[in-house]
């Protein structure tokens, strides 16, 4: 029996999947797994008790994520979970900012008692025109789950669609349309498109990179949007280019002080994930990671510990451990259970950067004793016994 | 040389395309052809020099076209051309409709001015949620232009469509993708559809067809677009659906006292065809209609009298007679150009409703006592010597 306890609320559709090993607490303390959304969670101290932490949603700067790999927290999100919301944003983002459909329907309601309205809207609706996104040009910056359902179907909507992606998965280029120009540099889908979307991760080698340089080898009246994160615009530098009148548009998923209200700029409250669909595939995914790593020890779209499946363990005894990326450490590993007569029917050891993850399936049940030999290896965060 | 006059601005690309023949005038009576687009024209007299009306546009219920007919004044419209600007709309229609972004953009706006702004939207983000497009099921009511185009596009936004047109001609059935369900009774598309578009022209049998009736039998929640004409739906039936929670949403892009400011009711101050694009294909379109109809008497897309091509007269003259739908008149016609001693070398006849229009192509010139003969005889409106 496993308990989970909710940090924010997650939708019911997802918690309905948890089978019956599994009971909500209202005790966090208490909980083996935690599911959050955009809870902050820098300042919380975690009990030894708790063994994972699933966000339902992609983003994890809420989450510290190396105090977790030290402690042996795996912590996983919910990749694509939530791309068609996200997608189906990106495609408003592009219409309104190609005419000012917010523009003209503000103009109706500050109108709605003037009984000539229709008349009058003949009049007025010049300022609100623009231009179609059929036939423009589409660059896209990153070409992940997103990225992909954007381009395919902007290619649908009549578009020229320039992909960019120096780190695209064998999967998103499965998926993609075979008519998207693939860009090798990104200076192409500057110089080429009339409308630019980033869909990026933040790294420190993205931060910024829409800045006056990348701009400058823009067109001019480019339209740029960004659903990814507020961070990877120098927005001061794309402030500068609309009032210039090299941008047409910035579109922007992130309400700040930089670009709330100033010209130019359309600003989402960040409803990119904010569908029911959304909210109802990342519950869903978080709790199917959550058991699996639970029931199972699997690792399965973790953000600190590398991916790593044996299936469901046929054998008398399963155990993890989370340890150190460094030499030797499997050698200590499976002398310490040879030592105790124990054999070793499967095992895995995957690494990602400084961490890494072991799991053995043994023929007999660990010890208590041999648990305390393995912990007290050097390099090792935690072991877990899951079976 | 023919000349033209602009009653409303006409998109210079358009206009362009005229050759040496025309000339631009500043007096309307001077002109042959007159260009339109949505200029009322009902109480405006015609010279008898006047032949034709072009509307850069689809509707054309701002010219008075019984009237131009009897005048043997041709009427002209662009159907098609501003189709892609007004699909777009439509799809920004069902993204505004199934997720609050209005009040979401609106809401960074009034904020805009708190230090805090990022995290406060963070909080009040819920207010605007929404749900997705993929997934829902789209009816289409009416398979014009417009239709197909949004039905293909939804296919590919992952949407389930249902189109109905008792009317629906070849050239739209065979550009529609393989996948829209055909729906013979347009209730179906009342029972099972999350979001209804409407897309028909407006006349006796159409005007009120989404009323209180046709709302009872629709999903709850059901979200209504009209892009057509505002009085294909009884807007205050609408009104009462979304005060009673059965609609979710009205988008309109037709402003009026009736919609105007209202609770559920997006009002978009009719910008289907408010695009660069859309301008400059209606004009473009327009101004080949206007020159073929001036130059060689051949009609395309006009609301007033049939379509009807000789292509270019090869013989030594061609006139073309306007006359009423009835009995006869093609005997008394060639009877007249017989008797003259005129040899008939191409002749058409084509009617439409109460009207008709016949086309002579002759091996010799007609004769001012001819023409007058033509002129003279009981039903004709108008006799026009092409050549």
């Amino acid at each position: 029996m496993f308990n989970y306890y909710c940090l924010n609320p997650i939708a019911q559709v997802g918690l309905n999947d948890f089978t019956s090993d599994f009971e909500k607490t209202d005790e966090v303390n208490h909980a083996e797994g935690i599911l959050v959304r955009s809870a902050v969670m820098h300042d919380m101290q975690f009990d030894e008790k708790l063994l994972c932490i699933a966000r339902a949603g992609a983003g994890t700067n809420n989450i510290p994520l190396d105090r977790c790999a030290q402690e042996g927290i795996v912590v996983f999100n919910t990749p694509g979970a939530n791309a068609n919301g996200v997608k189906e944003l990106v495609i408003a983002g592009m219409l309104l900012a190609s005419r000012d459909i917010l523009g003209g329907v503000n103009y109706v309601l500050s109108d709605k008692d003037n009984p000539d309205i229709a008349k009058a809207a003949e009049k007025e609706k010049k300022k609100f025109a623009g231009t179609e996104i059929q036939g423009k040009k589409l660059g896209i910056i990153g070409l992940g789950a997103i990225g992909v359902k954007v381009a395919n179907v902007a290619k649908h909507l009549g578009m020229e669609v320039y992909g960019y992606d120096p780190y695209v998965s064998v999967n998103a280029a499965w998926n993609l349309s075979r008519d998207v120009k693939h860009v090798l540099n990104v200076e192409d889908i500057y110089s080429n498109c009339d409308i630019i979307t980033i869909h990026v991760p933040l790294l420190d080698s993205t931060k910024g990179m829409i800045n006056a340089d990348a701009i400058s080898k823009m067109k001019d009246g480019v339209i740029i949007l960004n659903f990814a994160r507020d961070l990877l615009c120098n927005e001061q530098d794309i402030l500068d280019g609309i009032k210039d009148g090299r941008i047409h548009k910035y579109v922007s998923d992130f309400p700040n002080p930089t670009t709330a209200g100033q010209e130019g700029c359309i600003v989402i409250p960040h409803l990119g994930a904010s569908t029911e669909e959304s909210e109802d595939n990342c519950a869903k995914m978080a709790v199917k990671e959550m058991m699996e790593y639970l029931n199972n020890g699997n690792i399965q779209n973790s953000v600190n510990y590398p991916n790593c499946d044996m299936g469901v363990c046929e054998t008398a005894g399963r155990v993890a451990i989370f340890h150190k990326n460094i030499a030797n450490m499997i050698t200590k590993f499976s002398a310490c259970l040879g030592d105790a007569g124990i054999n070793i029917a499967n095992m895995i050891n995957k690494s990602k950067g400084e961490v890494a993850y072991s799991m053995f399936d043994i023929e007999s049940p660990a010890t208590e004793e041999i648990l305390k030999k393995l912990q007290a290896i050097d390099g090792v965060f935690r072991v877990r016994v899951v079976k």
